[in-house]
């Protein structure tokens, strides 16, 4: 006997972060019970998402266009270019700090043992553009993890080469912490105290 | 400017149970940066089980069908009736217990306050069903809540009226607590030990 629907659902929602058997159960029957047009939205929402959300060619970060609303912007900074490791990392400055400049998403961390090199971050077409000239602050905003450290010593001296300043985040996050996790206040003022690298 | 379908996504993970602007953001980037195809599967079973999953004319479980396969089996006992709150309570029941009977799902409990009286549970539908005379034995296994006690009593009441014999679980599940938490060798205990109602 094939799986019902319901037990298609309970299945499909495992694929969400941090949702178990228990909770997948939860969810469905919640949607059933008493949110069937809210699970229709959600079901519209993923299914254009999945399909439509690709990467803007300039910074790599989500975008629904070829270039994203922040590369495609007039009214953005075009001699600060700030760097992090994600989406979700790039959300969490924007929203916390009054960063008026551009960004570029690596969508990942250097991990030799993983096979993420230089080129599955990007860096090809991120030295590229340091080397036209136009970015003058390269502000590394990468996890203070051991990897992210590692990126953004890479990153610091991909800058120098190119004759860019790299600046790191201000002590100020937590050592081992995630960007994304960080309350804003604590975010704002690292950002704002960011330093040169030596 | 409309929102994103970024932000589109985030806002409709929000319709789910306990996931607030937070986890909904977390989710989506999940989703896009490492499950597109688990987003889309979701995103299929979601809209097929919102359009197609009703209830069950018989028992008012959920069901793709008229009937559901269990009130369609011809290898369950007639003879016992188990009625539950919700379907999360009956499928805790059916994977903790050897129960082969059948269910009524009420789809809530009795709460006056809240215009939830009798009809809105379905009663008049189970009245006629111990009208019927198969059923012998009701087991009443609503939550051991305020309410949930109340709508017991009134179904005991019911059963009786009928001829019928009403059952409580025996304790053992926890006072106040909620039948789809409990693990399963307590239900399992508690479901095997009912007692006849006095
Ligand atoms: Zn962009
Ligand atoms: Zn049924």
């Amino acid at each position: 006997m094939s799986a019902s629907l319901l037990e298609q659902l309970i299945e499909a929602f495992r694929v969400l972060p941090g949702v178990g058997q228990k909770t997948a159960q939860r969810m469905a029957y919640h949607v059933l019970e008493r949110e069937r047009d809210g699970g229709r939205r959600l079901a519209e929402a993923l299914g254009a998402a999945v399909e439509r959300i690709g990467h803007c060619a300039r910074c790599r970060d989500f975008s629904e266009t070829a270039l994203c609303a922040t590369c495609a912007s007039a009214a953005r900074d075009t001699h600060s270019l700030c760097v992090v490791e994600s989406p979700a990392d790039r959300l969490a400055i924007e929203q916390a700090t009054g960063y008026r400049g551009l960004y570029f998403v690596l969508q990942g961390r250097l991990s030799p043992l993983d096979g993420i090199g230089p080129r599955e971050l990007g860096l090809d077409s991120l030295a590229a553009r340091l080397a036209e000239g136009e970015v003058r602050e390269l502000i590394i905003a990468t996890n203070p993890t051991v990897e992210g450290e590692a990126t953004a010593h890479y990153l610091a001296q991909l800058a120098r080469q190119h004759g860019v300043r790299p600046s790191r985040l201000a002590h100020g996050v937590p050592l081992g912490g995630e960007l994304e996790y960080v309350d804003r206040g604590t975010l704002s003022h690292a950002f704002g105290s960011r330093s040169e690298m030596p």
